[in-house]
């Protein structure tokens, strides 16, 4: 709901709004400032809250209009686009009938290593490369990958199989160059509210890849989404990638009912990362048969051919072997599903 | 990793085994009082750390014998009986080759309700009814069922569609009442640590349906079937039915990957809960596809023939009418991962 | 809120009002059943939407009454009653001007073991005297306490110091027997939710210590006292424990906020446990004067002579000499803020 | 423990070092790339795995020297620095006897707002103004602050009444202008993990804020203060605020026992901001004052004259006169313990 004042209108009214606004326990937010404000509400309010709040405020001094806009993000909302986005990179498709699956290591470690990588999964029935070149760490003292080395290999294992490449950028300052070099851009957990690169990445032409924070509700991940759109680029993937929670057995939990819940509200693509999420390699592939069935439009996996021997991520890596056992029952869970998610059914809330 | 000390060692000696063990930052419990004391270690040990620990225990005073037992856990652990367990109740399988459904309404409301609702799910492919005669609740102020009533109405529900009774104990004095009335007895999430309730139906030769804690880890889910078990009883099914987080979009969050992992650490059939975990009627859906995918033996779900009108958690139940789609493509999905379930390949770690 | 039905009115008429209310995203639970049906919604309502729902309710077909409690619990809240409760057990006082101060051993161990601490936390100002006899354990494998063995022996400490006791009871069965010994009736976190058991000793006329579970709101902590008094025993004290989060260097996270929001919606005495909420004896004593400082009427601390021997919980209990060290401050602490927190200022919302 | 390989070793012998610590459960991480690359073992090892791991590794191929770091920090550490921090920007300090109290609004909103805002906390006893003019935003809708305007109604407060300004900077490209207002800057909860600003902040000669993530640990938390003091800035203040955990009833949980835990590892100075971490006004002042007596060095509280026409956070903003009321109280507690805090007793572990 917005809330439009008249021009120049005394702060003092604006107040009176606010307060007015707050007696139904709602956080009311200046979305423009003055000589013209607009007040946002973004709960959600049904129909007779609505109607009671429009009734309430519209004859107060000051007001120019009230406006319903429904939620909080208007951009990636179904309401706002009805249709599905699908995302086209190089002719693989994202949000379409097949899955997309993004595999590859976590880091780029070597030429060799890449290239061997970037075969086997393309074998397997991978769709896109990833690969960090450029590493957040918790620790300073921590690899924090090759850098643009690493960027110019993935982009030769690209060259070699047609696979695009997915790889994550940490900085405004790197954008250009990540960008030269990237199918996808990849917006990390730890940047989904780093607003400046959000809006950074808003004003390129090419897809953004946006992880859900470890702490990030459904509703943050979606208004982090809203920056990106706001700034113009409409092509942004959502991936879900395990919050964090008091359970230790595993590296996070995947929420795997974000799924459909992030289809329900947003037409944008959906993936899930189901190597981050759980952090075993042998638990990897249950949960990415699940995924697919709670209809994520793809998956991003990390694969290594000698995973005790990776550079980073070793433990939650899935070995070529393994891998290519998962894309074939990947294949058939999908196959079992995937009408049921186009026809407007059960399935299709 | 068990200590066994000799018979009337002093009380000191004791002391001296627990403080060694404490400087590994393992947290050592008396597992059996004197004249004989038996120390347990109950996190996992690396064999490197175990012959280590090994080393620097079994030279001390007192001690008699170190053994190692692995986990914490001993009777649920696959180690102890490598195949699976199949619980079988008048006909009725869970943790075969087909999927167990357990279907119905939160509560019995009245006769005529819960025999339209029995007749239908079983029509749509459920093997099992439940219903609710005796109900936890927060408020003492709640509905909490109609107890004995409503087990009659099970019965007579169960009587006519030869589907088997899950309905929920809650107190040690109701359980020799709703044993009569149920073919499987179903401990809710609350009662997960009640270990004196644990063990009653632990005598009890009739199977148990044991729903994962709020705020419970997987570990102790298994430690508490432990209890069942220890008292003779090793028919446990295990429930994933959501856990406590900071998401709120949903009413819980189904932890996917405790599917994988139960089944890998544990031979007891393993089943979820969507409709509590979401407690939104539109995602359980996508959910139940996902736990069926991630390897699960079956599904809980509440079903009602007018939801919104339901006494008790209207809102997460589904239509008769959604079930029977969803009940077909619950068929599609397990035929798809079946076999590679039961061969030994990726999906069985 | 309550919607009181007319007698015998038809069960649709009933289903109506439930569907009306759920329209404004609330959710009606049937408090008291046919003939004369009760409606409660225990969410809190702002005055509009209660003059609203109150609307749009009391003309329907079946509705007698509709009448406002304000929340979803009643005797527990301060509305209900205005002044503090206090509790005075043989002359110990629980809700006062002094901090109560529950000192003892995690688990009796042995006679000459509780005679030592009992002598040593009275002498340092302890005012009750705890240890557990009955033990809930999260293995069935581990040491469950002495039992009436480890009861006597308390009561012989509590004879010799005067202290009175503070014990677990964790189940219906073992009540009668603990009631005998206690001075309070522990209910552990486990069995917050234990209703049965919270109904048993409601029946008493015994104070009892309610723990707040590992994974439970504020709000579900005062339904949970709510069931005792319902059933008559007025005579509860809160006790926040620390909660379950994502932050593993300390075994729990107290909430430290929980004192004065509790304080703020109830008119029970409130205590905290920071032994169990950080589980390392070092952090105790800060977190102790944060409890003092936030308001809490009394601590709950595990002391133990020799804690590295300790046969149950050694980390986290503190030596009796940091004890005596830690009671001096308590003191100190208590004194500077509590005016302000009976004086009805700032502290007392 | 850092593992020094030899200069141009085989790829493969940094392979097989990872592999055996990985043998232990250890997450090795590559600190320092080719030609010589140094492996850091980050997670505390205590003295006997310690010695067990260098005799495991020492013999390997390629090893050039293994060494204790004790943890996975190193600057932030008390081990390497025993003294205290202090921190004193224009006479006022921060870790010293006094506690400090940054006061001021969420947003400054005009320049009457802030002078009134100003004059009143100093009155009260504040030694900190603060006061965003760039706030990082949720939704992209809302008010992001004044800006550069906002910075200089802040200046124009601070030259007024002789109190430093902290102000929240949120991206690189603000960095110089916000330094040249700043007295502290500050680094938020969204911006814990941005590690290009952390650097950025760590290479200027300014006091630095750090505020905790929601969903950060205490260890990351010193690990991103590792990263600016990794840079050459050691004047990092550390702040809790509060973390995402299930309870609602308050904005978020503080972690109370953050503060002992932070002073016992680390010797920067620990405040705390209660305002942020409960989010209703009348909450603050029992934890602010739990926060001094849990040894924190000082308190961030929002204060608005007029809390309910706030344009941002006005629910958990204090008014002048509570705030007041508050101070006399901080100074009595902090008196009660400040002695004990630095006398190297029972509250100094």
């Amino acid at each position: 709901m917005v809330i439009v004042m008249k021009e120049n209108c005394p702060k003092r009214q604006v107040g009176e709004v606010l307060a007015v606004i707050r007696q139904y326990d709602l956080n009311p937010r200046i979305i423009s400032p003055a000589p013209r404000v607009i007040v946002g509400v973004v709960e959600d309010l049904d129909k007779k809250l609505f109607d009671q709040l429009t009734r309430a405020v519209s004859e107060m001094e000051g007001v120019d209009a009230v406006e319903m806009f429904g939620t909080s993000w208007k951009l990636v909302s179904r309401s706002f686009r009805p249709e599905r986005t699908t995302i086209n990179v190089a002719g693989q498709v994202i949000g379409g009938r097949e899955q997309a699956v993004i595999a590859g290591p976590c880091a780029v470690e070597s030429l060799e290593n890449i290239l061997e990588i970037a075969a086997s999964v393309k074998e397997a029935g991978a769709t896109f490369l990833r690969g960090g070149a450029f590493k957040p760490r918790t620790s300073p003292y921590s690899f924090r990958g090759l850098g643009e080395e690493g960027l110019k290999y993935l982009a030769e294992a690209s060259r070699l199989t047609g696979l695009p490449v997915v790889t994550e950028v940490i900085t405004r300052r790197d954008l250009p160059l990540v960008a030269e070099y990237a199918g996808i851009l990849q917006i990390g957990a730890r940047n989904m509210q780093n607003f400046a690169l959000l809006e950074a990445v808003g004003e390129l032409d090419k897809p953004v890849l946006l992880k859900r924070g470890l702490m990030a509700t459904v509703k943050e991940l979606l208004l982090s989404a809203e920056y990106i759109l706001a700034k113009g680029n409409s092509q942004v993937i959502l991936c879900e990638r395990g919050i964090r929670t008091f359970e230790k057995e595993t590296r996070n939990t995947l929420d795997i009912s974000a799924v459909p819940l992030l289809k329900q509200l947003s037409h944008l693509p959906v993936i899930v990362d189901p190597s981050h999420a759980v952090g075993k390699r042998e638990l990897v592939p249950a949960v990415a048969l699940a995924a697919i069935a709670a209809g994520a439009d793809g998956l991003m996996i990390e694969v290594h051919p000698d995973p005790d021997y990776a550079l980073s991520d070793g433990r939650q890596s899935m070995t070529l072997e393994a891998f290519r056992d998962l894309m074939r029952l990947v294949g058939s869970v999908r196959e079992a599903v995937c009408d049921a998610y186009n026809s407007g059914g059960v399935l299709c809330p």
